[in-house]
């Protein structure tokens, strides 16, 4: 039994809001349960150095988490002086997920920033963070589209992400905190609206698992995620 | 004329929103007009290194602003690695301001760490930030007491905050950031409940303003922090 | 009774030599008593970087104590790596201060950087600082008129500082280290040679302070700048 | 054809040489072909802080590359004044895969730190560098046991890593430079001894993978690192 | 011809002024022609962690440089964030040439840390440095004596320091800027009261020097501290 | 007798290894005993900003060290966020010593930087490193040679360095680490291969030195580099 009484194979009720940003060319407040992330999209005519002249752009992607999203306060990053390896960890992560659907050349000589930020955290925030991010970046094309700066189209594909994992035993998904901490393995799954694989990180927390055992987390992330690209269908209708 | 037509002694829609996070002993979520503003209060065991043993507390703040809660996307500071030297004038300013109405020796050997984050700019952040900072920390102050943690009253009086300023040759109440941003004087008031002035920070962005010109600024701010206590009075009803 | 015997509204022994750097185009080493602070401006042909193309110049400043300036040796900044908010907060006032005195325009795109440096600290330190850097700051002024590089005058006005508090419950002027440490209300401010007013910064310490002391603080500070506008005068003759 | 000629099932020249190092306990200096990492396994008395007391010891990684390790030279990360995202990832990963085949609690209240600094580098250094550093890992425990300082075996199971990739449409083992810099999909797979999975990393650079192209990657690597495993055994006879 | 018109073998006029600070346990301002350091000399209970319970104390210094103390503004290196490496390299030096001549058993469990800030540089600034830390020191020292703090003494020896060089094909005592910047070979020398050598340090700018050459900069040197040791001597009368 | 029983004018078996490294346009590992470093030069087009438009190129050098080198684990300087005083004061004496017998004029506008990384150590690491150093420079200028990049000769001498000290009363040759962490006074020699001195270092450990002790410590040294010199002369035959 889930400490939240959810199914194995049960999400936690997921919501896209767009437009909580007055400034930004396109927002989404992801919420995975009391997950919340912040997604805002940011227009750049900038780009970095090393792909100037090359008539593509750039889509990258920052992480933060406020210090008290979490059941203790944490050190806020930017006193520190520091991101941690986590933080880094995950804005790369969210920044080859997106791009694995744009087609940059469509895009220009522009920058897409997506900055991720979590509001509260209750487990799976990378996870989420892809899901809302993919909106919010959607929304920022779109904008553009308005304003005739593309001339094809620049996303290729819906992109979102889940967690699975073995919580005593047995596999589980959309893993929340208190599964989270005590699962033996833990898996993260980036996958395309149209099922082709993007990132896969899994890791055995305690024991090791099996490639069987494995299967079974992949079987359940292509549920959970062909039902947040529906979810990023509606939202942005 | 003001440009978002408010009268000269006109605040924006200011709502005081409680318990916005799961975890937090205290929360409030203060929007002064499109400036919106996350404040969170920690309770944390451990207190400053130079004030153990000497059976007080203590109450400081930080702050922060998501990188795009600006018209134009800044660079975060996790990511530049150091807090800008505008950040800690704003964050000393709050713990100082909250500090003035907090009785540390009934506080007891804890510290309360409030956060104070910008979700969207609109001028004006610092001053939102302490009127709910207040909110926040009184909440957790009440957390603290229906847990018999406290033997006499912390909170001593309401604190609160509002900019104003010069514009177009007029004194008005609460700049936001089209006013803000043009304004020839630009003054912060921090008043407690019962009157009383805990800071006044006035500058000067072009001509250097007169004494007259002042008092007419903190007779605006008075009527203004008198009418954001009384709406942190309903919120914590 | 003030620890130094001085009457309230007496300042200390201030006294301003220039020439006291080989290479400054302008310099001063200001002392108000036991507080000494060496400021030279520099003149640079560089200006920031958001300043370029347009036909204006920069008055920029920066602020820093010897480590044993103080009672107590304090950290090098330096080898701490960073600027506290103390410092940051200090020398974003006197370059404020100072800009409000001087037509940018007709300074040309060129930089002039005053440094602060705190040889001994008794109280004060920026106060005195933004007294002594004008003086610097107008014998680059006259270095650079000497070599025909201004066509139209750069200096507007003067510039002077003085701090104020309350201590034992009177108004007192020019606060040295043993009644700042002490005052129940410290502010300084920042007047032109007209009398205007260019920067306030209150802050109740202990208990909230009202809208008269406030005012008797401002009246004593208005005497104590004019004293220090007539010793500019002298001093640059 | 792969660039070097190698069949898709087939490992680069492994060699572990143990004993590289005349200070620390456990040494290896492992080459997958031309990628060379030094590994050095150190026993420290003291354990992380939020350790202490709970009669559990640690172990934990940090990787280098020296600055010509690669084909052009990179900046040195001690000069630059901090690590990479990418190098904080690795050893995050490095040093995950060892605890999964160490008992905390046999270790006793110490630590074993390894260091894997690429001497030179052409692919797969993340690896190599798990490979070798459970040589240097087993040595060090090795020197404990030798010295009486263990009670029961610390070493559950060996530990290595491989990684697989997509390369011009093939699944390919082993991936090097050439390979690695145009594959579509690249991917980490860190195994036990006994075939449990501890870590699998897997991105498509360019178009997204499917389950079965996946599958067969994780097939090639379970070839190989029973091959590493092979070697392991024999060098420590 | 030296630019000075300074005979080879004759130094500027040197001064060592005592008590200028009124806060630290000793203090010098010491000048060599043009070049101006103010040396404080701070005693502190507290001593580095490395050395705590072995009945020791330990001397320190720390070195820096105002800004405009140079011909061109340079970056303050606590703005810049950190030391550079000369300025490490010379308060290492600075600190090493202290200890040379203290006690440290002597002293017992306390640290003196000796600043060493540049007011003005015209060259030599490391070795009127330490030429006037010396006499910080010893005021410090004896303030300690006045305490009952020490039982026997604790400085062994005078320590003064000099600067030669080949100029023009003459070597030549007390380099200047001029000089300094022009000069083929640059050497330091750190001697003791009684004659002994406790560093040295050569080094040729342009062509490589001989064994000669540098037995004359050495005894250029001697003559040059002999009577630096000798107003060291007249300064603490 | 010294703790490897040498003779007191011994060095240590010294090897110097070419061709090293499969990136570097020039690479050398060099050991003076169990003292190991792996020196490359690599070329790099670009020169720093300072230097653009002279018509001359730049050697510059780095420095590191392994954190297990040592017989205790140092912490990582990637890690710590900075380098050491003391790795800052070698590379800039490496890099110096490098330049003295380079023609920058002849090298044009190209930068060559010589990474010398300590692999192990064992005393004397900065004077293995400008021998084993000066191979990698040369190498990588033959490198230049056979590509036609260079019109005339770059390279003017050889460069070596050596260790000397006295140990035990006795001036000895090339100091381990044994006698280093115990001689009474350090002296680090950089010479050139025609004899004359670049580099000179000595620093009294304990009691000051003599001149006559120094002349001996320059003797030693003497021969030792010369015969340094041969070995270099024979490893690029």
């Amino acid at each position: 039994m889930r400490p939240s009484k959810r199914a194995a194979d049960e999400m936690r009720a997921v919501t896209l809001e767009r437009n909580v940003s007055k400034h930004a060319e396109g927002s989404c407040l992801v919420k995975f349960g009391d997950t919340h992330v912040l997604c805002t999209a940011s227009l750049e005519e900038r780009i970095p150095p090393w792909l100037r002249g090359q008539n593509r752009g750039w889509v990258t992607a920052e992480y933060g988490m406020l210090p008290r999203a979490t059941g203790d306060r944490m050190r806020r990053e930017a006193s520190a002086g520091k991101q941690s390896g986590r933080t880094l960890e995950i804005q790369r992560l969210i920044g080859r997920s997106l791009r694995a659907v744009v087609d940059l050349q469509a895009l220009g000589e522009r920058q897409i920033s997506v900055d991720c930020d979590v509001l509260q955290a209750d487990g799976g925030t990378r996870t989420a963070a892809i899901t809302g991010a993919w909106v919010a970046l959607s929304d920022c094309i779109t904008w553009m589209k308005t304003r005739d700066m593309l001339t094809r189209p620049v996303l290729k594909d819906h992109i979102a992400a889940v967690s699975c994992g073995i919580y005593n035993g047995t596999p589980v998904l959309d893993l929340d905190y208190d599964e989270d901490s005590t699962a033996e393995t833990d898996a993260n799954f980036v996958l395309t609206g149209s099922g082709g694989i993007v990132e896969i990180q899994g890791t055995a927390e305690g024991a090791p698992f099996s490639e069987e055992e494995f299967a079974q987390l992949l079987s359940l992330a292509k549920g959970g995620i062909s039902r947040l690209v529906e979810l990023q269908k509606m939202a942005i209708l």
